[in-house]
C-alpha cells in the first residue's frame, strides 16, 4: 500500500527539496506532517481547493469550523495546500505540466512521509459532450485528442507511451456514492484530455480559429461517438502518474 | 500596429467574454481601461508580477508608491493582472496550456481595447545551459525538446505546425539595454521548451526517472549544441502565438 517512486537515484540522495510546494526532507518532518494522509483530492484552483477542504472539515465534523484553515505551501503562490482531518486537498493550476509537476512533488512527499493505501481523486470543471449541464463524468478511462487511452510523454527528446487507465473499483465505488446524491446527474464516461482549450477543444471564440462550426461540431461528434464524455486538461498526464506510482486514482 | 485576431467568428459574436481573466466586452469597458497600454510583460507567478508591477511604478515615478495596486482580474485565480501606466504585468501559471488561455484571453482583450503597436516581454526564471548561474538569456528563437524552432498545436485532433520566430529588433533592444546593467550577465541564444519540468528536462530528482546520469548529460550537450541556453515550460506557445497575432514578442 505503499506510494512507489520510480526513480534509483532518490535514495542515494541526501535531501529532497520539494521545491514548487515549498516543502522538504529536511526542512520538514513529512511522516509526521502528512503520514496518516488517506486521501488527496486535486483540483485546479487554489480558492476552490481551500473551500473544498472547508467544506470536508466540516462533513468529516472536526473541531472548529474550519474557516481558518492554514495553506501549507504558503511559502509559494505555484500551488495551495490544506487538509481537513485525513484529506489532503491540492490546486494543481491548468493543463498537464502544471498538475506533472505538482504530482510528481505530491507523490514524493507521499513517499517521504510512508502514506499506505492513498486514494486521490482529481475533481474539477471540464467541458460536457452531449451530455446535462451541470452532470457529474466519473471517468472510465482518460483519452487523447485522438480519443486513444495513452498519455505521451517526452523524455530527454524521446516519445515514452504511457497508459491511462484510472482505478475501476474506485469508479464504481464513487458511481455508488452518486447514487445517494440525487442533486446531480452521475455518468461513468471517458473523459478527453487535451493541451488546449481554444483550438484543442473545438472552441469558436480563440484569439485563434482556422476551422468552421461544421468541422468542429463533426470532431465532437467522432469524440462522442468514441465514448468521450467530457473534455478537461489534465487526465491523461493524472492516470498515467498515479497509474506508474501505484496511487489508487479516479478523475 | 493593430492586434490582429485571426478567427473569422468573433465579429459576429454579439459579446465576448474573456472567462479566465473575469473580463468581458460588455461587462467591461475595455478601451478605456486597457487602450494606452503599450508594453505587456507576462511570467508564470502572481506575486512576481505584482512585484514586477509595483518595480515599474515606481521605475516610472508615477504618483504614490504603488504598494496597493489593484489585482484587475481580482474575480478569479487562475491569473493576476496588475497595471503600472502603460505597462501591463500578467502572470500565466506554469506550462504551454497554461500560458495558452491566458494569451488567446490576453490577445482578445487588446484587440477589443484597440491598442496600438504593443510590444509583449515574458520574463521568468529558467534552467541555465552551461551558462553562468544568474545570467540573463534573451531568447532569439525558441525550440522543442528536438531543438526544433517550432511549435506543435493540435487542432481539432491534428497537428498543425507553427513557427516560434521572436522579434529580432527587440532582441537587440534588449541586449543593448543590458549593458546599462552591469549586475546581471546576459547573453542571447536559443530558449528550449518543454512539457515537463523532471523527465522533460532531464531532472534526476522526480517521482519518475528511468534514464542515466550519463543519458542526461548526452542529451544537455546535444541542446548545448544546438545553441539552447536555457530552459523553460512557455516560450515556443508564447512565440507561436505573438507571432500569429502580430504582436512585437520576446522572451
Amino acid at each position: 500500500g505503499l506510494v512507489l517512486i520510480k526513480n534509483p537515484h532518490l535514495d542515494a540522495m541526501e535531501e529532497d527539496v520539494l521545491y514548487h510546494l515549498d516543502l522538504g526532507t529536511k526542512t520538514h518532518n513529512l511522516p509526521a506532517m502528512f503520514g496518516d494522509i488517506k486521501f488527496v483530492c486535486v483540483g485546479g484552483s487554489p480558492s476552490r481547493m481551500k473551500a473544498f477542504a472547508q467544506f470536508m472539515h466540516r462533513e468529516l465534523g472536526l473541531e472548529g469550523d474550519g474557516e481558518d484553515l492554514a495553506d501549507i505551501c504558503a511559502g509559494t503562490d505555484r500551488y495551495a495546500m490544506y487538509r481537513a482531518g485525513p484529506v489532503l486537498s491540492i490546486s494543481h493550476g491548468m493543463g498537464i505540466p502544471s498538475i506533472s509537476i505538482m504530482l510528481h512533488e505530491l507523490i514524493k512527499l507521499l513517499h517521504h512521509a510512508k502514506c499506505r493505501d492513498v486514494t486521490i481523486i482529481r475533481i474539477g470543471t471540464s467541458g460536457g459532450l452531449g451530455i446535462e449541464a451541470g452532470s457529474v463524468v466519473i471517468t472510465d478511462t482518460a483519452v487523447d485528442s485522438s480519443f486513444k487511452p495513452r498519455f505521451e510523454q517526452v523524455v530527454l527528446g524521446d516519445v515514452v507511451v504511457r497508459s491511462t487507465d484510472l482505478d475501476r473499483d474506485l469508479v464504481a465505488e464513487l458511481l455508488a456514492c452518486s447514487e445517494e446524491v440525487p442533486d446531480f446527474p452521475t455518468l461513468v464516461g471517458h473523459t478527453m484530455c487535451t493541451y488546449d482549450f481554444y483550438e484543442g477543444q473545438g472552441r469558436l471564440d480563440g484569439a485563434l480559429c482556422s476551422f468552421s462550426s461544421e468541422k468542429k461540431l463533426e470532431y465532437l461528434r467522432r469524440a462522442h461517438e468514441a465514448g468521450v464524455r467530457n473534455i478537461e486538461m489534465e487526465s491523461t498526464a493524472f492516470a498515467a502518474m498515479c497509474g506508474l506510482c501505484g496511487l489508487k486514482g479516479e478523475s
